[in-house]
């Protein structure tokens, strides 16, 4: 019998083409783009790949983690290249694989997810990065930014910062961390947790934009979150500058 | 009688898009859409777009500057503006504008050009940046590769490093420093002269390139540029890296 190894693979991608990470009918995702390669490589038998977290239309990855079984026998460095070799008409890249054990899984054992979304602050538009950034051409106050942004750290009932669709059982999330800072003429706002609810960071993003442009305050932030509801959200940013950046286990 | 105003710009382009920045015929090309946007303003009136430098297809700039003739009277920022919303499809952004002499001239006053090639230095493709950078998978040595790269430095005849096309009236020009550096998972190439002959910087980068992969010496560069034939040049690389980055006046 032939024996079967497990994989995590890091994978970056450039959201834009895709309807998401998660495979659906009739729209091209990114799961289905990487399963299509794993495919090519096991005979054309059809493997699920694992991801550690779904990303929307959109938006792009610079260290997903997933994890994918193969029953050809084959080395995590080849399995890389042969993966990549598949995928080279799209924006989609492998960038480490590694050999673990068959206990691991992407989505279950990831203990903590990164994001950061970045804002293009400055007057002209984006050209190299259309897509890739959220332009915003007010002058944002970064460090008012990241003092509201401490209002949405640690443990709290986040109702407001989610979409209404979100399927998560509970809108309760704790947040680790959030930090705002300028980047030459970007402005980053990085943000970890255990799990986020669908549109919590976008939710985030759109209500820091609203106070680095000195249309909220510091106490509107905090009564949009006591509020625990949606029609209490100022402004839901766009996919474009957002980005899952990587994943701690 | 009208006044007529003489504005310059700092431009910001993806040259994917294009047959490079000169108008021509039946192409796109950057001159072209920059032109049309002020022709909106001129009441449909033609004007030329005079940049300081030509840039191939494919192409980018981060700084090219140009200067036009404006006959409606506008600020300089509302200049800025308005040729931004007319050239919003376009991955093309008028970063600054400003009123300037009647003797300036972007192209003749142009003292120094400054270029950056950026490779992508790693073994899995590119995603976000794909077109925006030369992706070479071999690691390169960085310090050999700027080492050999001093040997370009200076005043020489370059017919090894110039495309079989230019129409440079001598092969003989001097660059005035040329600087190779590791940014992360890119390596940069920096260059500057008052002029480059045509496919130079390109040129450079193919040589470079095969240095940092240990297939060639500091030794085989001198004799490439010794040669003065293009025959001896090993390598030309890909527009997708090369940008033009600022101008000094």
């Amino acid at each position: 019998m032939q024996q079967m190894q497990r994989f995590r693979l890091i994978i970056e991608y450039d959201g834009r083409p895709y309807a998401g990470w998660q495979r659906q009918k009739d729209v091209p995702s990114v799961q289905q783009c990487i399963e299509e390669a794993v495919a090519h490589l096991e005979g054309g038998e059809q493997r699920v790949v694992y991801g550690s977290g779904r990303t929307d239309a959109g938006v792009h990855a610079m260290g997903q983690v997933a994890h994918v079984d193969i029953y050809r026998e084959i080395t995590a460095e080849k399995l890389r290249e042969a993966l990549n070799h598949y995928l080279r008409p799209e924006p989609i890249s492998i960038l480490q694989v590694d050999e673990v054990e068959y206990a691991f899984h992407a989505r279950f054992l990831a203990k903590r997810r990164h994001y950061i979304y970045r804002i293009l602050n400055r007057r002209a538009p984006a050209t190299f990065n259309k897509g890739l950034v959220w332009h915003v051409k007010t002058p944002l106050d970064v460090d008012a930014m990241h003092e509201a942004g401490q209002v949405l750290v640690g443990k709290h009932d986040f109702t407001t910062f989610r979409h209404i669709h979100c399927q998560s059982d509970s809108p309760v999330k704790t947040v680790d961390y959030l930090e705002v800072s300028k980047q030459g003429e970007e402005v980053h706002i990085k943000v970890g947790a255990r799990s986020f609810l669908h549109h919590q960071i976008r939710s985030f993003t759109g209500t820091l934009k609203l106070v680095g442009e000195g249309k909220w305050s510091k106490a509107e932030v905090v009564a949009a979150l006591e509020a625990r509801d949606r029609d209490a959200l100022g402004l839901n940013a766009p996919p474009d500058g957002l980005y899952f950046w990587h994943v701690e286990y």
